[in-house]
């Protein structure tokens, strides 16, 4: 990958925080550092859900959360048919059925490509410390973090995942069935991963996220579940996925890490 | 409850953790209190498991860390016929005929009241905030702890549940099956709660762990799951369920609470 062919915008800085977007062969994305940093600073790379884009509502906070408040870099870019990669805020059945066409599989692959991408461009700069990555992406951003989080090994420190399983809901055309693909690339996650579930998730049931979660390889793995439908994300969820990406990519203990 | 009833042992100090045995109407226990503090400081409430007791090496390090590090005093009692109750450290089988052969309920009313008792005795200290309590209990601590949870009321803030379900294991005594008080008890339950499942236990079942979840009142409640058996905890989860604490319980915002 030639880091080179990152082409960034110009920044924005607003408390503690420069927001810059890039592009990267194609792909957009935005990214977020803190304003001063002593040392290099870890990374978290932001999937999107479904609909959603690299600067949708949940980003733009964590992205200026991470960056802001916790010291850590954060970037995020769009999804396969999603923002400017020509869907804008697609609906549901519209960039489901596109991916469908173009095949589930070769969809996965690229967007796997471009997180490989994009994790070498953002550790590419000095301010980043190429060594505490991490990956937090829900439903579709399970669906195509996951394939990434396999592939990058080591690459990466840990990974917050879920909203999503191993039943195919009804609901989604059966091009988009990415079961047989993730349950492969579940074993091979071997880092630290935070699950989550909503209780009552409507489209991904519990038996076929419990499947999922049963998968992955990591001997460190948690799964967290909150009542609530797929697209409910409280309070407490937000602050766990924080609390444990903070806690695996700062050399700082947790507040409340016991200590024998 | 007449809190001049308390009679204090001697207390020792290290790491500025100040360690006082006490024995309430014929109740022993021990608090773990700041050796220093400003302010009166909130407490948590710690049920031990099945053949522990108020200083086994998990209630030792939790109290020390509660007072000595998150400025939060702590306070243990031994359970029914454990402890310096008449048990020592007794096998399962033990002191669960004990239980059973004096009747289920009529025991987790008798501890009930212990447990409210404890409260007031501690919250009458001028150095705890008698607003800010806690509990945090598994399994055995669980089987009583949850009751006590739901008489309290407001008296609580959150607690911290689990390793505990509405399905009697065929393990234990019919005379031990808690399930119709404790499906009532759950329901009454208003904090927040944090409900830890193993998620291979192989005493206490995962769907009757979930019924028990679903049961609980509280509008605000997680589950968290680690892969392991029943006796296990790892130290993901021991600093799950202190941020959790802390988090109720301290004013001051985790490190990762994200600000919209």
């Amino acid at each position: 990958m030639d880091v080179t062919a990152v082409r960034w915008a110009s920044a924005t800085a607003a408390d503690g925080v420069v927001e810059r977007g890039f592009e990267l062969a194609g792909v957009p994305g935005v990214a977020w550092l803190p304003e001063r940093a002593a040392a290099p600073v870890p990374l978290v790379l932001l999937g999107h859900g479904g609909s959603g884009h690299k600067r949708a509502p949940r980003q733009l906070r964590l992205g200026r959360w991470f960056a802001g408040t916790a010291g850590i870099a954060a970037a995020a870019i769009d999804g396969p048919y999603h923002g400017d990669r020509g869907g804008g805020r697609p609906g549901v059945a519209a960039y489901q059925g596109r991916i469908a066409a173009a095949g589930i599989e070769r969809v996965v692959d690229r967007m796997v490509g471009d997180w490989q991408a994009t994790r070498a461009a953002l550790t590419a700069l000095d301010a980043v410390d190429a060594d505490r990555v991490g990956y937090l992406g829900l439903s579709m951003g399970t669906r195509f973090g996951l394939p990434f989080v396999a592939a990058a090994g080591d690459l990466l420190r840990c990974a917050v995942l879920g909203k999503f399983g191993l039943r195919h809901p009804d609901e989604l055309p059966a091009g988009m069935d990415m079961a047989p693909r993730l349950a492969g690339d579940a074993g091979r996650v071997r880092v630290p991963v935070l699950f989550h579930v909503q209780w009552d998730d409507e489209l991904f049931g519990r038996a076929g996220q419990f499947e999922l979660f049963d998968r992955l390889g990591s001997p460190d793995k948690q799964l967290i579940a909150f009542p609530g439908g797929h697209a409910t994300a409280g309070e407490a969820a937000i602050a766990a996925w924080c609390d444990f990406l903070v806690r695996h990519l700062t050399a700082e203990r947790s507040a409340a890490e016991v200590r024998s």
